[in-house]
């Protein structure tokens, strides 16, 4: 396995995998990896021939209060865990090789970006759509992996893919989750033991309202009373957002018809968790 | 020479140029070809063993007021001028091909689009960017080529390239002139024999205005008068813009040192013209 931290042997590196014939995944992380980025780089050796893993904190995503400087970064135990992977190539520029003068140049999905996280985390999504055209257009794969645990994320993308005729295609995989339902996430790492043992409530109040909508709800203000009975069994969780969204538009939902997406976002302590369900109110149990 | 109409059949053209290790020029035009298009299609033809013009007059960087259902079309001219040329293969989608859907994604290359043409036309720099992103994501150039006629265009356009590290290299062709001096521009056809007999007059402007550096003439002031009392030789002409401009920014220059934009915007009855050159107070004659 390469390291590769330039621009120029990145591209070189694509050049010889493509004379070769060879098809290419791509897994864009900030590194810290677990399991949740292992089971997009498994996916991405399934699917590719070869499989390139990025590992890039990226500046223009983070909010000026955000927790750019603690990002949690370990290249060392990176490498290893990408090794054990097989994984052929991980790039990991710095800042300056991405950003070497002022960005003058986003890439934006408008309306998209404005819901959810976007709320609250302005810039947030042009800083990741933007670095994701950089990174796509460094490493030009045949497919590149994201995890259904950033939900609003995945559908962006996804989005900016069809509307600029990207010539790649997205996959999004399942969220990764601790025994106990918390989804995985580099920034569990900020939790306190205590607030640990409370964090499980986030997926436990999803499975609920997934439950209900089996059960027949389709009044989405009931289903988020429910989600709101469980998270308040923990006085450290602060609820952000609780959303039932449509699963293009991310517009919120009065009934549950068909496929919604029910995301939520919560303060636990200094950690900022998201997760999310997609429930199917026409395949009830 | 094949005309693709879908963006399908055009990413099977270029697999199949790739798969044979050829290289792949790009000549993107609105159509209503003239010469200058044919000097960048015989720049392409030089640089890359196959070329490809895509003819699309692009709805998104018209504004509500412009001249979208005006812009001279004509496809059956066009394609045999492509054809003289040996142009590999026409890309000439119908809107429904490119827009399929509300485009939410937008490439805005700021502060270099507030500037010159920008202030008059909010949002037309925006929609050239986006088309451009998504005509090389889906013929996958290695050359592009722009004229410089469009010098602003030709800018933003490398600016988002670098930016975006788009893998593709923007080759800038200098403007082709009539005898008389006016730029090649599909939009002459709106002006009137009067008109046409008055437009060299902007060109003329920007020749007196290189003369002007030339003798050693350094303030910006001074060079405007210049072009401002050659411009009012014609009532017919009403200047938008005369503005001289660092080449990186494209911000204002109090004086000229070492290289300068100068560009004009005008009004002539319904066309409105630019034209542009190049000065450079360090080499002088």
């Amino acid at each position: 396995m390469r390291t590769l931290t330039t621009i120029e042997e990145m591209r070189a590196f694509v050049r010889d995998a493509r004379s070769q014939g060879k098809s290419i995944g791509f897994v864009p992380t900030m590194g810290a990896l677990h399991a949740g980025h292992l089971s997009l780089i498994r996916r991405a050796k399934e699917k590719s021939d070869v499989v390139v893993v990025s590992i890039f904190v990226n500046p223009t995503q983070f909010g000026p209060s955000e927790d750019l400087e603690a990002y949690p970064r370990d290249m060392a135990a990176d490498q290893q865990k990408c090794r054990d992977e097989q994984v052929d190539a991980i790039f990991a520029p710095a800042v300056n090789e991405m950003y070497p003068q002022e960005n003058l140049t986003w890439v934006n999905v408008e309306s998209l970006t404005d819901k959810l996280c976007g709320r609250s985390r302005p810039g947030h999504f042009r800083g990741v759509t933007t670095v994701c055209t950089k990174l796509f257009n460094i490493v030009q794969p045949d497919y590149a992996f994201f995890g259904q645990k950033d939900g609003q994320q995945a559908i962006v993308i996804k989005r900016m893919v069809a509307d600029l005729n990207m010539p790649l295609q997205i996959v999004v995989c399942d969220t990764v989750r601790e025994p106990d339902g918390l989804a995985m996430s580099s920034r569990n790492k900020y939790l306190t033991p205590e607030q640990r043992q409370d964090a499980p409530l986030i997926y436990k109040s999803l499975a609920a309202a997934r439950d209900a909508v089996d059960q027949g709800e389709r009044s989405t203000e009931k289903v988020k009373q429910t989600i709101q009975s469980v998270l308040a069994e923990s006085q450290e969780i602060e609820p952000e957002y609780i959303n039932i969204v449509d699963l293009d538009t991310l517009s919120e939902l009065p009934q549950i018809q068909g496929k919604a997406l029910i995301a939520i976002a919560a303060k636990l302590g200094t950690a900022r968790l998201i997760d999310n369900i997609i429930v199917d109110a026409n395949t009830q149990k």
